[in-house]
């Protein structure tokens, strides 16, 4: 094998566009928006997006596991991918500013990817004791590991617009989405 | 952006052809000269690889954070992927028992993808302890984060060759190699 080759759907791409955003609220709204077009293409109720500072959106991921058939592609780790081949970096903190925002609480796996992006803020829609409850397992997440990434200096903040986020969790659920 | 392409280094390819191995030993050997190799091709230093379990040989992976720009190819994460598109499944579990070695103990993120990835042993060579030596942060990684993937069936022994993962550790450092 010479290369692994991820495929983005045609619509994250149209989502994509050069756009800037004044708000958390508008940003959330946006990543629980592309959970729920996932989901009406085939994939996971998860959404995120990187942002500048100013609020640019410099990428969008959205959990790809399904389609691509690889377990690592979860929402944050498409967006944290996108934005470095874009920027040209494996570690977004040495050109800027930049911020994931993410429909539910990152898994263990995501947490841990969080660190190693360079991003320096998270915020996140429903907690992991959401997911759960529609039967994603989120891997050991405690206090802890957040208390971790904030003393390595990122900030993370959880719950907002939870409810709207949990609602997707349900319309997947309600459909009998594949639950891995 | 339709696709994120992740190059294979050509060495990489011919390392990994059909071998079968017969014991624990060889296997770490087998990643920790993984991790030399990549070293002296300019990556990080760190290899891994998924046996099934006769010890055939599926995957191998190594650092290529930077060669490919992005923070998410840690060698754990790279050996699952090239398993998962050669056998076309996100799950490993599914379709037969498999294994992975690392020549160092998966940090925070390659924990979690360890759950993902359905294997269901893991064996790593130097504990994360020798890596924070030579400076890499391994992130929040807890004696309860390793006992969430034993309670779900997963096997998990440290330290193999130790000894020998850390001199690659050190080969690295005294080269003046990335620390990221």
């Amino acid at each position: 094998m010479k290369e692994i080759i991820i495929k983005l759907p045609d619509w994250l791409n149209k989502e994509c566009k050069q756009k800037t955003f004044s708000n958390d609220t508008e940003k959330m709204e946006f990543v629980i928006n592309l959970a729920k077009i996932n989901i009406e293409n085939g994939g996971g109720p998860f959404g995120a997006a990187i942002f500048s500072e100013n609020g640019k959106l410099i990428s969008c991921g959205v959990n790809l596991v399904l389609q691509n058939r690889l377990s690592v592609l979860h929402a944050e780790i498409v967006a944290f991918s996108i934005a470095q081949a874009k920027l040209n970096t494996y570690d977004l903190s040495k050109i800027g500013y930049f911020e994931l925002f993410s429909s539910s609480e990152p898994c263990a796996m995501c947490l841990g990817a969080c660190l190693w992006s360079g991003i320096k803020r998270i915020v996140f829609g429903a907690p992991s004791s959401y997911a759960r409850e529609i039967g994603f397992d989120e891997g050991p997440v405690f206090k802890e590991s957040w208390d971790y990434l904030r003393n390595k200096g990122i900030k993370v903040e959880g719950g907002l617009l939870k409810e709207k986020a949990l609602n997707i969790l349900y319309l997947y659920k309600n459909r009998n989405g594949v639950i891995y």
